[in-house]
């Protein structure tokens, strides 16, 4: 372990602003950008199932095809990387037999030995509305936010630059991207990479609540 | 602007477990605190308009009623710092006027201005279909996860152990701690402090599904 100090988080949070331009000619380096895909796929999700996946769009043709589904935001094509978070339409019990399976062999344990996670798991997944949030799709939907966070923090944390994006046709992107098939929904959309010298939001001071009304002790 | 090592965030970012056990003896320490409520309220959300409030449980008494809508999980009682966080019900057009006042104040702005901004996001509230996620509820709950995603990322970066919660009652914890006549509704848990030394889940491999399906490059 090795924390990170309390000035440091703050300073590269506050810096943070939802790029509204980018600069086009600028990429993320491999490296980093390896940093910020490894970091999202550590986010916790509910019983570790990681009902989402990362699109990332690397083919300027499909970003153009995406960007007419995105009213024409100039994120979509100008930023360094695009990426599609997409939650699964359903966890099947065939989905947590294969997480159960992976998790017997990741920690060394039988996959009878997980028996009742594994049976706690398919019923939960089997009765939707007894999923917190109340059904399949709110359930994924709420992990695949806390990806989408992780991303944000992560690239703030390295000074790399990134807006999360809800403006876009969910229908169109899976249509465009082939998701449905895949057993996936388009749910909210994260470009980074670096801001336009012009970008007139960057200066902006950030606005929120007063702190006392963000967080209430009780 | 101060970015950090990569290596540093994963190790951290590894680090991290959902603690199942927590030490009820250790506090995390007011400073450090202090760090966690300021990055989770640093959190982006849509438009900036912040749909949700993190009520930290200081009350012992509290926190007992709670783990009796919690299926009984210690955590409740043992973490050094429990938050509630709670999404709004709704966004009223008052809530909209309220953000469009203070973005004014904080850069220095006029309210008139501002008004194709105010415009549109009060179209919107109060045509919650037309919201991201198509509902009130989904919107609001999708920007909470967000702020979840920086609470437990900053306590993991600061090497402070955390657990996600979504097993409790919503409807009870409204009523314990009055949350619905706020006009806020209890959406998930982050419990913070420190790992007791015999929880059974610290020394298990964290399992994550192979890297090329959990990022899909296109």
């Amino acid at each position: 372990m090795n924390p990170i100090e309390s000035a440091r988080l703050i300073e590269q949070l506050s810096w943070r602003y939802a790029v509204k331009k980018f600069d086009p000619s600028r990429k993320i380096s491999a490296p980093t950008w390896d940093t910020i895909e490894r970091a999202a796929v550590l986010a916790p999700s509910s019983y570790g199932l990681q009902p989402w996946r990362m699109y990332v769009i690397d083919d300027p043709s499909v970003r153009t095809k995406l960007r007419a589904a995105s009213w024409n935001q100039p994120q979509i094509t100008d930023a360094s990387h695009l990426v599609v978070f997409a939650r699964r339409v359903e966890i099947t019990t065939a989905y947590v037999e294969d997480y159960i399976a992976r998790t017997a062999k990741t920690r060394g344990v039988t996959v009878e030995s997980l028996k009742g996670f594994r049976d706690m798991m398919v019923g939960q997944v089997n009765a939707p509305a007894s999923l917190p949030g109340g059904s399949m799709d709110v359930y994924c939907a709420r992990q695949t936010y806390i990806a989408l966070g992780f991303f944000l923090y992560t690239a703030a944390a390295l000074g790399i630059d990134a807006c999360p994006m809800e403006g876009f046709e969910p229908a169109k992107y899976d249509e465009i991207l082939g998701l449905r098939a895949q057993g996936y929904t388009a749910t909210v959309l994260g470009a980074a990479g670096y801001r336009a010298g012009d970008d007139w939001l960057a200066s902006q001071a950030k606005v929120r609540l007063p702190h006392h009304e963000a967080v209430v002790h009780v």
